[in-house]
Protein backbone atom coordinates (compact mmCIF):
# COMPACT_ATOMS: atom_id res chain seq x y z
CA UNK A 1 0.00 0.00 0.00
CA UNK A 2 1.31 3.61 -1.06
CA UNK A 3 2.03 6.10 1.56
CA UNK A 4 1.42 9.47 0.69
CA UNK A 5 3.96 12.16 1.82
CA UNK A 6 2.68 14.06 5.07
CA UNK A 7 1.33 17.30 3.39
CA UNK A 8 -1.15 14.67 1.10
CA UNK A 9 -3.05 12.94 4.42
CA UNK A 10 -5.58 14.01 5.70
CA UNK A 11 -7.15 16.59 2.61
CA UNK A 12 -9.29 18.43 3.74
CA UNK A 13 -10.75 19.99 0.10
CA UNK A 14 -12.23 18.53 -3.05
CA UNK A 15 -8.40 19.58 -4.70
CA UNK A 16 -6.66 18.28 -2.21
CA UNK A 17 -8.53 15.03 -2.16
CA UNK A 18 -8.09 14.95 -5.73
CA UNK A 19 -4.57 15.23 -5.77
CA UNK A 20 -3.98 12.87 -3.04
CA UNK A 21 -6.07 10.34 -5.28
CA UNK A 22 -3.71 11.44 -8.25
CA UNK A 23 -0.53 10.49 -6.24
CA UNK A 24 -1.81 7.22 -4.98
CA UNK A 25 -3.04 6.29 -8.75
CA UNK A 26 0.02 7.76 -10.35
CA UNK A 27 2.39 5.87 -7.83
CA UNK A 28 0.47 2.69 -8.67
CA UNK A 29 0.50 2.59 -11.94
CA UNK A 30 2.97 4.95 -13.68
CA UNK A 31 2.20 7.44 -16.28
CA UNK A 32 0.97 5.08 -19.18
CA UNK A 33 -1.12 2.70 -17.74
CA UNK A 34 -2.40 5.57 -15.71
CA UNK A 35 -6.31 6.33 -16.66
CA UNK A 36 -9.01 8.33 -15.05
CA UNK A 37 -10.79 5.73 -14.01
CA UNK A 38 -7.59 4.39 -11.83
CA UNK A 39 -7.91 8.14 -10.06
CA UNK A 40 -11.46 7.69 -9.42
CA UNK A 41 -10.38 4.15 -8.06
CA UNK A 42 -8.14 6.25 -5.31
CA UNK A 43 -11.38 9.03 -5.04
CA UNK A 44 -13.35 8.72 -2.21
CA UNK A 45 -16.21 10.67 -4.31
CA UNK A 46 -18.54 10.66 -6.93
CA UNK A 47 -15.63 10.59 -10.16
CA UNK A 48 -18.12 12.74 -12.07
CA UNK A 49 -16.61 15.30 -9.58
CA UNK A 50 -13.05 14.32 -11.40
CA UNK A 51 -14.66 14.77 -14.79
CA UNK A 52 -16.17 18.48 -13.79
CA UNK A 53 -13.12 19.87 -13.01
CA UNK A 54 -10.72 18.22 -15.55
CA UNK A 55 -10.49 17.67 -19.21
CA UNK A 56 -9.11 14.77 -19.10
CA UNK A 57 -5.94 12.82 -17.68
CA UNK A 58 -3.38 15.27 -18.60
CA UNK A 59 -4.70 18.09 -17.52
CA UNK A 60 -5.39 16.54 -13.81
CA UNK A 61 -2.18 15.19 -14.43
CA UNK A 62 -0.81 19.41 -15.15
CA UNK A 63 -2.78 20.38 -12.15
CA UNK A 64 -0.83 17.74 -10.25
CA UNK A 65 2.33 18.98 -11.17
CA UNK A 66 1.42 22.47 -10.49
CA UNK A 67 0.14 21.23 -6.90
CA UNK A 68 3.28 19.54 -6.17
CA UNK A 69 5.42 22.54 -7.26
CA UNK A 70 3.11 25.14 -5.28
CA UNK A 71 3.87 22.51 -2.31
CA UNK A 72 7.95 23.20 -3.19
CA UNK A 73 7.73 26.68 -3.01
CA UNK A 74 5.35 26.65 0.26
CA UNK A 75 8.06 24.28 2.29
CA UNK A 76 11.77 25.57 1.19
CA UNK A 77 12.77 28.46 2.28
CA UNK A 78 13.76 31.37 -0.39
CA UNK A 79 16.75 31.81 1.78
CA UNK A 80 19.46 29.45 3.26
CA UNK A 81 18.65 29.26 7.19
CA UNK A 82 22.20 27.31 7.87
CA UNK A 83 25.53 28.28 6.21
CA UNK A 84 25.79 28.09 2.13
CA UNK A 85 27.52 24.70 1.80
CA UNK A 86 25.56 23.35 4.72
CA UNK A 87 22.34 23.83 2.91
CA UNK A 88 23.93 23.15 -0.37
CA UNK A 89 25.26 19.60 1.19
CA UNK A 90 21.55 18.92 2.43
CA UNK A 91 19.93 19.30 -0.58
CA UNK A 92 22.10 17.04 -2.12
CA UNK A 93 21.82 14.27 1.02
CA UNK A 94 18.27 14.48 0.07
CA UNK A 95 18.35 13.79 -3.69
CA UNK A 96 21.57 10.97 -2.96
CA UNK A 97 20.81 9.75 0.16
CA UNK A 98 17.18 9.44 0.35
CA UNK A 99 16.51 5.44 0.60
CA UNK A 100 15.09 4.15 -2.22
CA UNK A 101 12.05 2.45 -0.94
CA UNK A 102 9.28 1.28 -3.03
CA UNK A 103 7.06 4.54 -2.83
CA UNK A 104 9.74 6.79 -3.42
CA UNK A 105 10.61 4.74 -6.29
CA UNK A 106 7.56 4.69 -8.10
CA UNK A 107 6.89 8.25 -7.62
CA UNK A 108 10.06 9.01 -8.91
CA UNK A 109 9.45 6.58 -11.86
CA UNK A 110 6.33 8.05 -12.75
CA UNK A 111 8.16 11.83 -12.04
CA UNK A 112 10.81 11.02 -15.20
CA UNK A 113 7.66 9.58 -17.03
CA UNK A 114 5.93 12.83 -16.66
CA UNK A 115 9.01 14.96 -17.70
CA UNK A 116 8.99 12.88 -21.05
CA UNK A 117 5.73 14.19 -21.73
CA UNK A 118 7.43 17.29 -22.11
CA UNK A 119 9.21 15.79 -25.59
CA UNK A 120 6.11 15.51 -27.27
CA UNK A 121 3.59 18.11 -25.45
CA UNK A 122 3.97 21.57 -24.96
CA UNK A 123 2.15 22.04 -21.70
CA UNK A 124 4.52 19.45 -19.90
CA UNK A 125 7.50 21.59 -21.72
CA UNK A 126 5.81 24.61 -20.26
CA UNK A 127 5.10 23.34 -16.87
CA UNK A 128 9.21 21.41 -16.26
CA UNK A 129 10.75 25.03 -18.02
CA UNK A 130 9.04 26.49 -14.92
CA UNK A 131 9.54 23.68 -12.38
CA UNK A 132 13.59 23.99 -13.60
CA UNK A 133 13.71 27.88 -13.48
CA UNK A 134 12.37 27.60 -9.65
CA UNK A 135 14.78 25.22 -8.55
CA UNK A 136 17.93 26.96 -10.18
CA UNK A 137 16.85 29.65 -8.58
CA UNK A 138 16.87 28.50 -5.38
CA UNK A 139 20.21 26.59 -5.70
CA UNK A 140 21.24 30.24 -7.17
CA UNK A 141 20.48 31.81 -3.94
CA UNK A 142 22.21 29.35 -1.93
CA UNK A 143 25.20 30.13 -3.92
CA UNK A 144 25.01 33.81 -4.02
CA UNK A 145 24.75 33.80 -0.35
CA UNK A 146 27.19 31.90 0.24
CA UNK A 147 29.41 34.27 -1.81
CA UNK A 148 27.88 37.24 0.40
CA UNK A 149 29.27 35.24 2.96
CA UNK A 150 32.87 34.55 2.07
CA UNK A 151 31.92 31.11 2.09
CA UNK A 152 32.21 30.73 -1.22
CA UNK A 153 34.25 31.98 -4.52
CA UNK A 154 32.52 34.71 -6.76
CA UNK A 155 31.45 32.45 -9.36
CA UNK A 156 28.55 32.90 -11.27
CA UNK A 157 25.63 32.05 -8.95
CA UNK A 158 23.19 31.63 -12.20
CA UNK A 159 25.55 29.36 -13.95
CA UNK A 160 26.41 27.12 -11.05
CA UNK A 161 23.33 26.73 -9.85
CA UNK A 162 22.23 25.51 -13.70
CA UNK A 163 25.31 23.11 -13.90
CA UNK A 164 24.17 21.81 -10.10
CA UNK A 165 20.20 21.52 -11.53
CA UNK A 166 21.49 19.43 -14.25
CA UNK A 167 23.43 16.95 -12.94
CA UNK A 168 20.57 16.49 -10.24
CA UNK A 169 18.05 15.60 -13.07
CA UNK A 170 20.29 13.10 -14.69
CA UNK A 171 21.15 11.42 -11.07
CA UNK A 172 17.10 11.12 -10.75
CA UNK A 173 16.43 10.38 -14.26
CA UNK A 174 19.49 7.31 -13.93
CA UNK A 175 18.57 6.29 -11.14
CA UNK A 176 14.97 5.27 -12.25
CA UNK A 177 15.72 4.18 -15.56
CA UNK A 178 18.84 1.78 -14.81
CA UNK A 179 20.10 -1.05 -12.72
CA UNK A 180 23.54 0.57 -12.14
CA UNK A 181 24.18 2.22 -8.92
CA UNK A 182 26.40 5.19 -9.72
CA UNK A 183 25.07 7.34 -6.96
CA UNK A 184 28.24 7.45 -4.82
CA UNK A 185 29.99 7.89 -7.28
CA UNK A 186 28.63 10.25 -8.99
CA UNK A 187 27.61 12.58 -5.44
CA UNK A 188 31.71 12.52 -4.65
CA UNK A 189 32.20 13.89 -7.49
CA UNK A 190 29.64 16.47 -7.27
CA UNK A 191 31.44 16.81 -3.61
CA UNK A 192 34.92 17.25 -5.63
CA UNK A 193 33.44 20.08 -7.93
CA UNK A 194 31.66 22.04 -4.83
CA UNK A 195 35.07 21.89 -2.89
CA UNK A 196 37.42 22.98 -6.19
CA UNK A 197 35.13 25.41 -7.85
CA UNK A 198 33.24 27.21 -4.63
CA UNK A 199 34.87 26.66 -1.02
CA UNK A 200 36.42 29.79 -0.57
CA UNK A 201 40.30 28.92 0.32
CA UNK A 202 40.34 25.60 -0.43
CA UNK A 203 43.02 24.89 -4.06
CA UNK A 204 43.89 22.06 -6.20
CA UNK A 205 44.50 18.81 -4.96
CA UNK A 206 46.59 16.41 -7.67
CA UNK A 207 46.36 12.83 -5.25
CA UNK A 208 43.28 11.22 -5.80
CA UNK A 209 40.81 11.13 -2.62
CA UNK B 1 11.45 15.61 -44.42
CA UNK B 2 13.23 13.85 -41.59
CA UNK B 3 16.80 12.91 -42.76
CA UNK B 4 17.91 9.55 -41.25
CA UNK B 5 21.77 9.74 -40.21
CA UNK B 6 24.24 8.54 -42.95
CA UNK B 7 25.01 4.94 -41.08
CA UNK B 8 20.77 4.40 -41.90
CA UNK B 9 20.72 5.56 -45.59
CA UNK B 10 20.74 2.84 -48.17
CA UNK B 11 19.95 -0.45 -46.36
CA UNK B 12 20.83 -3.17 -47.91
CA UNK B 13 19.31 -5.74 -45.55
CA UNK B 14 16.17 -6.63 -44.09
CA UNK B 15 16.98 -5.55 -40.39
CA UNK B 16 18.60 -2.05 -41.73
CA UNK B 17 15.68 -1.60 -43.60
CA UNK B 18 13.02 -1.87 -40.82
CA UNK B 19 15.54 0.09 -38.43
CA UNK B 20 15.73 2.55 -40.91
CA UNK B 21 11.78 2.81 -41.28
CA UNK B 22 11.87 2.54 -37.10
CA UNK B 23 14.68 5.93 -36.86
CA UNK B 24 11.91 7.69 -39.27
CA UNK B 25 8.08 6.53 -37.76
CA UNK B 26 10.21 6.91 -34.01
CA UNK B 27 11.02 10.64 -35.15
CA UNK B 28 7.98 11.26 -36.89
CA UNK B 29 5.56 10.18 -34.24
CA UNK B 30 7.56 10.10 -31.27
CA UNK B 31 7.20 6.85 -28.73
CA UNK B 32 3.71 7.62 -27.36
CA UNK B 33 2.14 7.47 -30.87
CA UNK B 34 4.04 4.85 -32.43
CA UNK B 35 2.57 2.25 -33.92
CA UNK B 36 3.62 -1.16 -36.09
CA UNK B 37 1.45 0.29 -38.69
CA UNK B 38 3.36 3.64 -38.83
CA UNK B 39 6.93 1.96 -38.73
CA UNK B 40 4.90 0.05 -41.62
CA UNK B 41 3.96 3.39 -43.07
CA UNK B 42 8.07 4.39 -43.90
CA UNK B 43 8.87 0.46 -45.02
CA UNK B 44 9.51 -0.51 -48.48
CA UNK B 45 8.94 -3.97 -47.64
CA UNK B 46 5.44 -6.01 -46.57
CA UNK B 47 4.09 -4.90 -43.23
CA UNK B 48 3.90 -9.07 -42.83
CA UNK B 49 7.46 -8.64 -42.61
CA UNK B 50 7.56 -6.82 -39.09
CA UNK B 51 5.69 -9.09 -37.53
CA UNK B 52 7.03 -12.01 -38.80
CA UNK B 53 10.78 -10.34 -37.21
CA UNK B 54 8.65 -8.87 -33.59
CA UNK B 55 6.30 -9.66 -31.39
CA UNK B 56 5.21 -5.52 -31.49
CA UNK B 57 5.80 -1.97 -31.08
CA UNK B 58 8.58 -2.45 -28.06
CA UNK B 59 10.04 -5.41 -29.07
CA UNK B 60 11.01 -3.68 -32.64
CA UNK B 61 11.78 -0.80 -30.41
CA UNK B 62 14.48 -2.73 -27.98
CA UNK B 63 15.72 -4.27 -30.90
CA UNK B 64 16.34 -0.69 -32.34
CA UNK B 65 17.76 0.40 -29.69
CA UNK B 66 20.39 -2.37 -29.76
CA UNK B 67 20.91 -1.62 -33.90
CA UNK B 68 21.72 2.08 -32.29
CA UNK B 69 23.82 1.00 -29.26
CA UNK B 70 26.06 -1.74 -31.55
CA UNK B 71 27.01 1.13 -34.55
CA UNK B 72 27.93 3.48 -31.67
CA UNK B 73 30.31 0.30 -30.65
CA UNK B 74 31.79 0.14 -34.01
CA UNK B 75 31.83 3.84 -34.88
CA UNK B 76 33.65 5.05 -31.46
CA UNK B 77 37.17 3.77 -31.45
CA UNK B 78 37.79 2.42 -28.02
CA UNK B 79 40.82 4.18 -27.31
CA UNK B 80 41.35 8.02 -27.72
CA UNK B 81 43.12 9.15 -31.01
CA UNK B 82 43.76 11.90 -29.75
CA UNK B 83 44.75 13.71 -26.26
CA UNK B 84 42.80 13.00 -23.49
CA UNK B 85 42.08 16.63 -22.94
CA UNK B 86 41.21 16.98 -26.65
CA UNK B 87 39.37 14.09 -26.87
CA UNK B 88 36.85 14.88 -24.00
CA UNK B 89 36.37 18.46 -25.31
CA UNK B 90 35.55 16.63 -28.72
CA UNK B 91 33.02 14.37 -26.91
CA UNK B 92 31.62 17.91 -24.93
CA UNK B 93 31.57 19.67 -28.48
CA UNK B 94 29.15 16.65 -29.81
CA UNK B 95 26.87 16.67 -26.90
CA UNK B 96 26.67 20.82 -26.40
CA UNK B 97 27.08 22.03 -30.19
CA UNK B 98 25.65 19.77 -32.17
CA UNK B 99 23.00 22.84 -33.43
CA UNK B 100 19.48 21.28 -32.26
CA UNK B 101 17.63 20.89 -35.81
CA UNK B 102 14.45 19.64 -36.12
CA UNK B 103 15.58 15.94 -37.02
CA UNK B 104 18.06 15.98 -34.01
CA UNK B 105 15.68 17.22 -31.72
CA UNK B 106 13.12 14.66 -32.58
CA UNK B 107 15.59 12.27 -32.60
CA UNK B 108 16.34 13.53 -28.74
CA UNK B 109 12.81 13.35 -27.71
CA UNK B 110 11.90 10.02 -29.24
CA UNK B 111 15.23 8.69 -27.05
CA UNK B 112 14.28 10.87 -23.70
CA UNK B 113 10.28 9.14 -24.37
CA UNK B 114 12.34 5.47 -25.18
CA UNK B 115 14.81 6.00 -21.54
CA UNK B 116 11.46 6.84 -19.37
CA UNK B 117 9.65 3.16 -20.92
CA UNK B 118 12.65 2.28 -18.42
CA UNK B 119 11.18 3.81 -15.53
CA UNK B 120 8.29 0.30 -15.68
CA UNK B 121 9.58 -1.63 -18.25
CA UNK B 122 12.42 -4.43 -17.28
CA UNK B 123 13.60 -4.77 -20.42
CA UNK B 124 14.12 -0.54 -21.44
CA UNK B 125 15.68 -0.96 -18.08
CA UNK B 126 18.15 -3.43 -18.99
CA UNK B 127 18.94 -2.00 -22.01
CA UNK B 128 19.52 1.85 -20.83
CA UNK B 129 21.61 -0.09 -18.20
CA UNK B 130 24.41 -1.59 -20.58
CA UNK B 131 23.98 1.43 -23.15
CA UNK B 132 25.11 4.01 -19.97
CA UNK B 133 27.72 1.46 -19.00
CA UNK B 134 28.95 1.36 -22.66
CA UNK B 135 29.28 5.20 -22.34
CA UNK B 136 30.67 4.95 -19.26
CA UNK B 137 33.80 3.26 -20.18
CA UNK B 138 34.59 5.19 -22.74
CA UNK B 139 34.97 8.31 -20.51
CA UNK B 140 36.43 5.80 -17.93
CA UNK B 141 38.79 4.90 -21.10
CA UNK B 142 39.54 8.43 -21.92
CA UNK B 143 40.57 9.71 -18.18
CA UNK B 144 42.64 6.28 -17.83
CA UNK B 145 44.49 7.44 -21.05
CA UNK B 146 44.72 11.34 -20.01
CA UNK B 147 46.25 9.87 -16.67
CA UNK B 148 48.69 7.29 -18.04
CA UNK B 149 49.76 10.05 -20.57
CA UNK B 150 50.13 12.79 -17.55
CA UNK B 151 47.60 15.09 -19.08
CA UNK B 152 45.23 14.48 -16.43
CA UNK B 153 45.39 13.91 -12.85
CA UNK B 154 45.56 10.55 -10.35
CA UNK B 155 41.58 10.46 -10.21
CA UNK B 156 39.53 7.25 -10.32
CA UNK B 157 38.63 6.86 -13.84
CA UNK B 158 34.99 5.00 -13.12
CA UNK B 159 33.95 7.65 -10.50
CA UNK B 160 34.54 10.60 -13.09
CA UNK B 161 33.25 8.87 -15.56
CA UNK B 162 30.06 8.13 -13.91
CA UNK B 163 29.60 11.75 -13.15
CA UNK B 164 30.30 12.89 -16.47
CA UNK B 165 27.74 10.63 -18.20
CA UNK B 166 25.28 11.76 -15.24
CA UNK B 167 26.23 15.48 -16.31
CA UNK B 168 25.35 14.66 -20.13
CA UNK B 169 22.42 12.60 -19.33
CA UNK B 170 21.14 15.51 -17.66
CA UNK B 171 21.85 17.87 -20.57
CA UNK B 172 20.22 15.70 -22.98
CA UNK B 173 16.91 15.42 -21.23
CA UNK B 174 16.55 18.66 -19.81
CA UNK B 175 17.36 20.26 -23.76
CA UNK B 176 14.29 18.27 -25.38
CA UNK B 177 12.08 19.06 -22.34
CA UNK B 178 12.00 22.63 -21.25
CA UNK B 179 11.92 25.88 -23.37
CA UNK B 180 15.14 26.84 -21.11
CA UNK B 181 18.50 27.23 -22.62
CA UNK B 182 21.11 26.34 -20.27
CA UNK B 183 23.36 24.49 -22.48
CA UNK B 184 26.06 27.31 -22.74
CA UNK B 185 26.50 28.02 -18.77
CA UNK B 186 26.51 23.97 -18.25
CA UNK B 187 29.01 23.32 -20.30
CA UNK B 188 31.40 26.44 -19.22
CA UNK B 189 30.91 25.23 -15.74
CA UNK B 190 31.70 21.09 -17.19
CA UNK B 191 35.04 23.07 -18.14
CA UNK B 192 35.25 24.24 -14.76
CA UNK B 193 35.17 20.79 -13.42
CA UNK B 194 37.57 19.18 -15.78
CA UNK B 195 39.84 22.29 -15.77
CA UNK B 196 40.23 22.27 -12.00
CA UNK B 197 40.00 18.59 -10.64
CA UNK B 198 41.46 16.75 -13.90
CA UNK B 199 43.89 18.59 -15.52
CA UNK B 200 47.51 18.01 -14.28
CA UNK B 201 49.19 21.44 -13.77
CA UNK B 202 45.82 23.42 -13.25
CA UNK B 203 45.18 25.19 -9.73
CA UNK B 204 42.17 26.56 -8.50
CA UNK B 205 41.60 30.18 -8.92
CA UNK B 206 39.21 32.18 -6.98
CA UNK B 207 38.52 35.00 -9.45
CA UNK B 208 35.36 33.99 -11.53
CA UNK B 209 36.13 33.02 -15.08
Amino acid sequence: MTETPTFLEDPTDTRDTIMRATYLALCKHGYADLTIQRIADEFPKSKSLLYHHYDGKDDLLLDFLEFMLEHQRERIPAEPTSSADDHLNAIFDRVFRTPMTDDYRDFWRAMVELRAQAAHDEKYRDHFTRSDEFFRELFANVVRSGIDDGVFREVNPERTAAYLQTTITGVMTRRVTTNGDIIEDVREELDEYVRLRLLAGETGDSTER
